[in-house]
């Protein structure tokens, strides 16, 4: 049951790193929304690989083909299957993990859970897993957009010590006159982020997160990274009460992603250190600029667009942290599988940051959790 | 089906806070375990408000019932249905949330997705409905227990701004001697935990974090904290590889526990910062200290114990930020529903922080969790 | 998982027979609908132990409790927690199955599966269990009369060799003039059902059944029967295309009732020795007397009120096949868990015939598959 | 959610009849089990179209690809993709059900949920949608016969009013004189099955049913039939006690078949017309003919192999019904979408009789439950 995400819009992700193919079954996709290849293929190719230099150089065309679910441009109702061929798989790049797990990757709990070396470049772990995640996620991003007007933007933060400023929302800090040099996430476009390879929408510094990408690369070695996404107009009203919270549902989605090691919604470990006489965001007439179809709205954004697990109708943003790439061209001693000490110095081809190609795959999580929560809430 | 947790280990609390009771039934728990009413109300006293001073004054006695699944202080493998009933109701303190929505409480989302005017104290919303959780999670820990040694520890590692120093498990920085001074996740205990009112094991900052606590209560205000919590002993190969990565159904746990803003593990957001050649965890032979049984272990511990997904066999840490409580006495300027600007001082008896009693549900939580993917892996 | 029953209203019963209590929890239900214990109370006494001569002399009241979700007799959206305690436990009555397991009872599978003797009376596969079904069952069924006036009304039709004729929905036989003795389910109500204890609406016939379960009785026997249901008002469009047909978790729910051993709907095994041509129901203008809000109606109802797994407006119907009792008072030849060979007769009280009180179960089975079914089409 | 079935082996299906492919994704198939998509085609090829002239003529060579899940001939413990190319689609021959809803065909019901009209062959209720069932049963049905030995044999029972006698396993009939002429369930293997089209393993009646189907073909019309199949060798201790009873999951796998009407375990409907003390089945010592491995067995087996829904190690039998094929060439008065009178002659190409081609979905829907099962005992 572990490649199957959602319980009323289900995305089941199939695909090895180097066998035939990689995809998503997407069931309980609503009936006569328009939907091609095309819009698809577009998400895919912000997370395909060898976009740049900073990105790994294998060569994937990552063409999405839809088999089933769609006839003459429109949903049917039915499931949804999506199809991408691998094309430059080299199992033999990995043929050293056959003997010795990578550490911090999942060779070694794979070979204990299954009884099977993670050959071929990690299976089901390896990041080209997430290609189902996008396909998946850019059909459940149509759905939102065109019931909804809902918009999703990720983009990196941080990359190693460089970080940007973030203004959050309808939040108190918004009129701040240090917030010139801000990412504003009411405005935040996905063509801003595309400007520079990082996906970082401050130009400085992205051109530092880029210097500190290629050092570490050149190193043999990786870094890791934060990236924070926005989601707008989402209605007031998504989201379950008790176990399925919408931000314990995005932070299920996004703790899945591989390398993730940290998530946090609104003012997350930093709203942990407020009192709450500064933490609780007060009421105001709504129709205002941030959720304009709700009756109220709130004057400050620190719940981070839900309260109680249920949307209020402001900005959903957060927070996801990526530990740096575990596969790493550097000496590493470890050992084998039998405990003999040994060094590895990885092959294979691998991001040095995961971060830039992550966008894409944050933001398609965050679409599928929005659309179960949407078809959850009746909109079908 | 947002009251519903785990797949395999099954658990649905109800329950309104000025309701009749609340409780929770176990599907899925295995037979032959010893479980008596006595083990569980321990988890339960360590939950119940009213413990002490810094902790709200609501008189619940928190005693629990269990109506069916034991027979003879054996479980049976059939639904565990417990029920606590409510004592101290004061359904009238809440009558002002029925005009107005308490900032960055679940009222006015509440009121959005069901029409129902949260009244008699938030119903789901309310810390109560945390009930059903320890003590289903008090039985998932003695499951965990008596099959596998599991041992779960939480406690309290920041409040406001007074946090302590903590040790992670195998973690290259165990030798550290600054390290004196630090918790370590390896030897904590829930008795060392109990030693203060605050649940933090460091007894300096224990105090340092009493007298915050008391000085914003005393101004009608609230603080927020942060939980470490450590879960040893768990085997190696618990968890899904994809969407049911072990951290990301930890995650959507923790999160889902009211006024949860944030989660990590392992190194986490600090984590992000790293370059992989600092980060990796190499491997040693087993046999060791910390994963004892595995045939692998690692020379530090920044994965957290879960690598791809998949535990490993080294304590599983990670940490949850809470959010200052949002009823607060203090005045605050807001709406009623209607988007009217009023003043809301709110009575009500509530935690000026939520920390201290959020350790056993943080702790039951992560029961849940490990119990569920026990069960999963095949042990039953 | 066993104990839960479907996917957006998800009913979860618990209690084994000679526990404490039996119950259940509704998740899901949708707020603001009329309901007190009274209108559940209803149902929960058509199916309670020594209503006549021919039932099981247990003396349960069978009293009903809502613990939560319920507030000033309307449903908050919050799980609805329901219990009834038992009284009249004698778990000594079942002393000898702890040593022999009673033929085609579930005492022997049980102790395969769970290592647990069925000491008092079988545990979960008690009749017992079917109150949590009953009671939650009852509360589904006002959610569907209070939204879209559909009526479920299910009778005896036939005990062992004694059957009725059922004149079903619209049905080409309707005007057949041999109908005049025949069950008509359209009109058919539960007042007509219940005007004798065997609760089969032609009253000869009933007479003859009843003479037949006192028989039977008297030779410490016991004897089978046939229950049928009819679901009227139920709005075309309910059910799903696949795996969830309609008809498929009715086949479920029925089939998962103690002692159901077939189930079939609309023209079922007869139907499969007909012609296309005659077995198709072919379409005509809606508005009539069969499915008044539908667009189209059909001629006949050969389907019973499904195609293709979704309902089609026209009255849903159905027959449930149930076996003899196993537990008989007539000495048996048999083996104990040993596979020494041995003489059982059964004390403890039992029904000679379940089907008289499976009406309510079999009723409240159907108003679950068919709430779920109204909330996953969006209704709530 | 409607196209996935199972819980611990979960089984999605897609592909519309006139898409671009059918097929399946398996998610939760264990790790090292030999699996080839050659094995998989032995199914599939009992399946597909054109096999002789009493099917439908449309021709599909249905050649499965595996494209995940499965590496040197070993599943991986990953999703399996399983995809069958659509070859002979034709959809113009469906024009007339753009306007025309078939009488008890899914058309008129998808365009009521839905909103869709059913070109092309009827999208998901079409028999195609089996192919993705089959596909995905042999993979389960492998999973059964390596770890347990398990054998899945179904066969045609009836064909309108032409029968076959059937010795239900250890039943007291067993020995029976008139049993010469019977089809014994503890000896029918798929051999004896295949050796006529009808599938029917009484050559005699195969005749007469084979006769039947071409006269009901030549008049355009289209006939139905019955299916009994048996599991032999499935361990006792299989399925749940509650809402997952063995023969409940069996009940809903069968009856979401297109076309299935009816379903009985055992006995069935004429165990309702029983008494006890002949229809329970008394114990006797294990080691026997027919559950070689249980500590006890039956004597007889008019409970089908299942007792409180777990199954007891006697072989498991059950019988489904199906109706005519709706779709038939003779011309049906009836009505448009709109309500206006017509007579339709429906062309495309359909079976005159489904049963001989649902043999082998039949058993793949009994594989897939039973592997669900054995999943869920713990078998991994």
């Amino acid at each position: 049951m572990s490649s199957t995400f959602g319980n009323y819009l289900r995305v089941t992700t199939f695909g090895e790193s180097h066998g035939g193919a990689v995809g998503a079954v997407i069931d309980g996709f609503p009936a006569n929304i328009p939907l091609t290849a095309g819009v698809i293929q577009i998400q895919l190719d912000r997370r395909r690989p060898g976009q740049s230099s900073i990105t790994t150089q294998r060569d994937e065309a990552d063409t999405v083909e839809i088999l089933s679910g769609v006839e003459n441009g429109r949903s049917l109702g039915t499931p949804i299957a999506l199809v991408v061929k691998n094309k430059d798989q080299r199992p033999n790049d990995y043929a050293i993990t056959n003997t010795i797990p990578r550490p911090s990757h999942a060779d070694y709990t794979y070979m204990i859970k299954y009884g099977v070396t993670a050959k071929s470049g990690g299976g089901r772990a390896s990041a080209r897993e997430t290609v189902g995640r996008v396909a998946a996620g850019a059909a459940a991003e149509i759905f939102l957009r065109e019931k909804f007007g809902v918009e999703i933007v990720a983009f990196v933060s941080s990359t190693g010590d460089v970080s940007v400023g973030v203004d959050s929302g309808c939040s108190v800090n918004s009129g701040d006159s240090s917030s010139k040099n801000r990412i504003d996430i009411n405005t935040i476009t996905r063509d801003i982020v595309d400007r520079n390879p990082i996906r970082c929408p401050d130009p400085q510094a992205a051109e530092s997160m880029e210097k500190l990408i290629k050092r570490v690369r050149d190193d043999g070695d990786s870094i890791g990274g934060v990236i924070t996404c926005v989601c707008r107009n989402v209605p007031a009203g998504w989201g379950e009460p008790v176990f399925q919270k919408l931000e314990a549902m995005l932070a299920q989605a996004m703790m899945s992603i591989p390398a993730a090691k940290g998530f946090e919604i609104g003012s997350g470990f930093a709203g942990a250190a407020m009192r709450g006489s500064e933490h609780n965001d007060p009421f105001t007439r709504g129709g205002g600029q941030c959720p304009p179809a709700a009756p109220l709205a709130t004057k400050t954004n620190n719940s981070g667009g839900i309260q109680g697990g249920i949307s209020n109708g402001a900005p959903i943003y957060f927070r996801v942290a990526f530990k740096p790439t575990a596969t790493i061209g550097k000496e590493q001693i470890t050992t084998d599988y039998q405990g003999n000490e040994t060094v590895l110095k990885s092959a294979g081809r691998h991001d040095p940051c995961v971060t830039p190609r992550a966008v894409p795959v944050v933001e398609s999580m965050a679409a599928i959790v929005l659309a179960d929560m949407a078809l959850r809430a009746g909109y079908n």
